[in-house]
């Protein structure tokens, strides 16, 4: 730490307006960027303003640069714990007491990074879970990645609440995954959005009561209106959730 | 500064991958938060990338508890300095080397405590001027606040360029900021669009060759199609100017 940083923050805060509490939330983002902006628009939507000042302060750590979760989750890629690490201890040093990570594989990793930095996780799965639960469902059909899949997130948070998981066989998996590459890439079509479909379409066939789109790049290319059962949006449930932790922290 | 926080900070770069340039892009947004969505959109649509990897890394500081900037360049508000000295400064202690404020009002107060915090600010109105220039404009018209009308920001910049700045009319200025106003609270309807498109065709009457969107929150409410004359997007342009930025740093 040089003595620069540290007449830098003894600046930033004495300058912090007295009485203030800040209750900052951390978002750890940019896997992928897109679906960053995408929770950070639902965050704004989900709560209810009317002026800037009344909208929740949060602190956005973008960095796209973590090695792909799922490869991870594999077995075949990089670790991305170091990644992860490095921008939660960042919130937390931003001053972020709550953190909010719209990714759905990285679930597999930063409940334990967020513990270690004394910040607290609202779970995307936990919150989608107890969601679907609340609503009496009984089987849901999941659309995520293979490393999300494969940590079994979604399976063990749905069994603990009574709900059954159905997840797609091996040739719609694939599709699964090459749309979400698609977004990622920035050249998802509407054959993209036509191919989760299909796959939706066969979950619910199974019996799924609803499909959840549990990767956040997935609403960006499905829109759900098409299908026979509702479509769960965990984005949009975080979003929620986050909005409301706010609404009661400030109140 | 407490112990937790120096061991903390310690591990979080001894974790980072080694050799690593961290080329972070600071962003002082929540001024308003539906303005700081659209930039980062914009900011990801701008990039050319194929993967989450290749995408611009940021850190969002977006606070939108800062104090109304406009009411206080015009007299009667709380100043928002300890505010966005305070943001700065927590880009800055993050990592941040170049700094973007997607807020064009605040620009009457960010130049000065970029320098203060060592970072490179990137002006939304000088990468404007900039363009307008470029394109040989000789006269603009803005719609922007009446702080930022009043501070002299634009037509400074765009005098040093050669290029005049023509601004609305009391009752025209009115309109302009009853539609930044209703964007902010969340309930911009068609009837703010056309306003909006009513002051842009009088000053496109008055020898306004382009139209710019001088306030981010423009953009959300007028679309330009119907426009006689080009409608310039400053948070499009400065998400450009970042993303090209980026690359160069990168290559």
């Amino acid at each position: 730490m040089t003595q620069g940083h540290g007449r830098t923050r003894e600046r930033a805060e004495r300058d912090t307006p007295s009485g203030e509490r800040p209750g900052l939330v951390g978002v750890l983002g940019g896997m992928g960027p897109a679906a960053t902006v995408d929770f950070y628009r639902k965050l704004v939507e989900e709560t209810a303003a009317t002026a800037d000042q009344e909208h929740v302060p949060v602190v956005i750590w973008g960095d796209p640069r973590v090695p792909d979760r799922s490869l991870s989750l594999l077995g075949g890629g990089e670790d991305p714990t170091p990644h992860l690490r490095r921008g939660i201890q960042a919130l937390r040093r931003a001053g972020c007491e709550v953190l909010a990570v719209p990714c759905n594989t990285a679930h597999a990793f930063v409940p334990a990074l967020a513990d270690e930095a004394g910040i607290e996780l609202v779970s995307i799965i936990e919150v989608t879970a107890d969601a679907l639960a609340a609503d009496g469902v009984r089987a849901a059909g999941l659309l995520a990645t293979s490393g999300t899949l494969r940590s079994g997130l979604y399976a063990g948070a749905l069994r603990r609440r009574g709900v059954t998981a159905l997840e797609p066989g091996e040739a719609g998996q694939r599709q699964v995954m090459a749309a979400i590459a698609a977004v990622k890439a920035g050249h998802a079509g509407p054959e993209h959005g036509r191919a989760l479909e299909d796959v939706a379409r066969t979950l619910a066939a199974r019996g799924a009561e609803r499909i959840v789109a549990a990767c956040t790049e997935i609403v960006l290319s499905l829109d759900g209106s098409g299908l026979p059962v509702p479509l769960v949006d965990p984005a949009r449930l975080l979003a929620g959730r986050i909005a409301a932790l706010a609404r009661r922290r400030a109140g």
